[in-house]
């Protein structure tokens, strides 16, 4: 079977064709009409002939209708039937899920871990998360099982975007650690700078991630006792600093301490940028796909 | 098939034979030898013939081995091997799981919420749950998956018998609602007696309740953002204080704010206190037991 894949990012557009293994991939920014940058990338691959279509995009977005209205997206803010569109200009089969959901599907499909519960988690401009439990991925009644964005960490802490206080991802996404550090002093302009002066020892960059380490650790701790899974995967660009990851094993460490949640793997993704289009490939296995 | 169903607390012991309905339960206190309690109540019920074996039983416990350690038993903190003991003298399959995921197999079977993803929770001398998705139970790796008195809702609160810091079960458990009361002046001697009190209006009873309610809504805050369940159905004596709630109604809807988690039901179970016999029955259904 020739599976179509798309990511759908708030910068960038990905596909590539997979048939066995993923093909040579191609992006293009989502700058301008966002439906045309979609289009443009996918033409020529499916030109060659494909069997079905695997979406992963940001979210929110009604599942499995497949209408997205991702945050970073502001010409589909007000929802986009992404699903329907692309079954109609491709005429296959189209699955479509949330993009850190299609991680997790393809860290357990393709991550060689060798588990069957795992949580998968995006650390990026926002915080997402996927879960599968029993080798199977769950959905939840609205397709937002995993969402470990919105787990509490500090029930005073900063207002979250979402309407609620203390959110994880409102004290650990990568706007809000540049925001601290900022507030601060720091001159860094994103989170890719902030980490270049982490490495550089810079003090206030440094508190800045380990202050989202231990908001991570909190939000681990809760989500691998209430789900007994064997690995958390962590992805995204913020997770790839490593700074972080000191603060967040040490507090971990102390709150996660029944005998079955001390011995869970929390480490980094095992795939890279291509995680995405191949969990929308995943979702034509019925392990991962319920709806 | 008539099932012979089986349900050890800390304090007595319960059993009923369930041949599609519920039949006569009898019960007996635990203490002194925990084992001669069992078979004492069982050897009756098992003389009228029956072909299988359930039941619930406090953790913790290897599972699906059903070597069981509950804390408030003390003749078996070492472990017992309860299902093989069982299988071996009543000579039928036996099936055994925590008593708070039978109550949430039994909310999910018996319950009529019309719901396939449900938390079910015991609200009781510890804070236990059970989880079924897409309406099957979810066991995780090793048993524990819906496990939510370990959900962290204050970072910085007390120790937890678990050694973390800040678990619900730590701040909303019945004998830490009554430590926190008695620290404060009350007399209060149980869980019963201060829930008494509260409904005459004293004080520190229903300070001592809010501050219990406060803390579950965080941690159901959490656990709905994580598991997109429809249905969070809260049992346990601590549960049926009425103060408990408006705090828990008030944290949960300042925290759950997504769309999704804001039309999720938060209500007290169902079931009274059958519903452990009746998850223990409903183990021998293939949609709550995967092992």
């Amino acid at each position: 079977m020739r599976t179509l894949c798309l990511d759908v990012g708030g910068t960038k557009v990905a596909a590539a064709v997979h048939d066995e293994t993923l093909g040579p991939v191609t992006r293009r920014a989502t700058a301008g009409d966002p439906w045309a940058s979609v289009t443009d990338l996918l033409d020529p691959l499916a030109a060659g002939g494909i069997d079905q279509l695997g979406v992963a995009c940001g979210g929110p977005m009604e599942w499995p209708a497949g209408v997205v209205a991702p945050l970073n997206i502001p010409a589909w803010v007000g929802g986009f039937p992404l699903r329907d569109r692309l079954a109609e200009k491709y005429g296959v089969p189209v699955r479509l899920h949330n993009d850190a959901v299609c991680v997790a599907a393809a860290e357990h499909a393709f991550g060689g871990w060798g588990v069957e519960d795992l949580l998968g988690m995006v650390v990026s401009t926002g915080v997402g998360g996927g879960l599968v439990l029993g080798g199977r991925l769950v959905d939840g009644g609205t397709g937002n099982a995993g969402h470990v964005g919105h787990v509490v960490v500090d029930p005073n802490g900063p207002v979250c975007p979402c309407g609620g206080r203390g959110c994880l991802e409102g004290i650990a996404r990568g706007p809000a650690i540049v925001d601290w550090a900022r507030s601060r002093g720091s001159k860094a302009t994103d989170g890719v700078d902030l980490g270049r002066l982490a490495a550089q020892g810079d003090s206030v960059a440094l508190q800045a991630f380990a202050r989202a380490g231990n908001a991570l650790g909190i939000g681990i701790a809760s989500a691998i006792h209430l789900l007994d899974v064997q690995v958390v995967a962590i992805g995204g660009g913020i997770s790839q600093v490593p700074s972080l990851w000191p603060t967040l094993r040490r507090t971990l460490a102390e709150h996660a301490r029944l005998s079955y949640a001390r011995e869970v793997r929390v480490e980094p993704a095992h795939l890279g940028q291509e995680a995405g289009l191949l969990g929308a490939a995943a979702l034509f296995d019925d392990r991962y796909w319920s709806a």
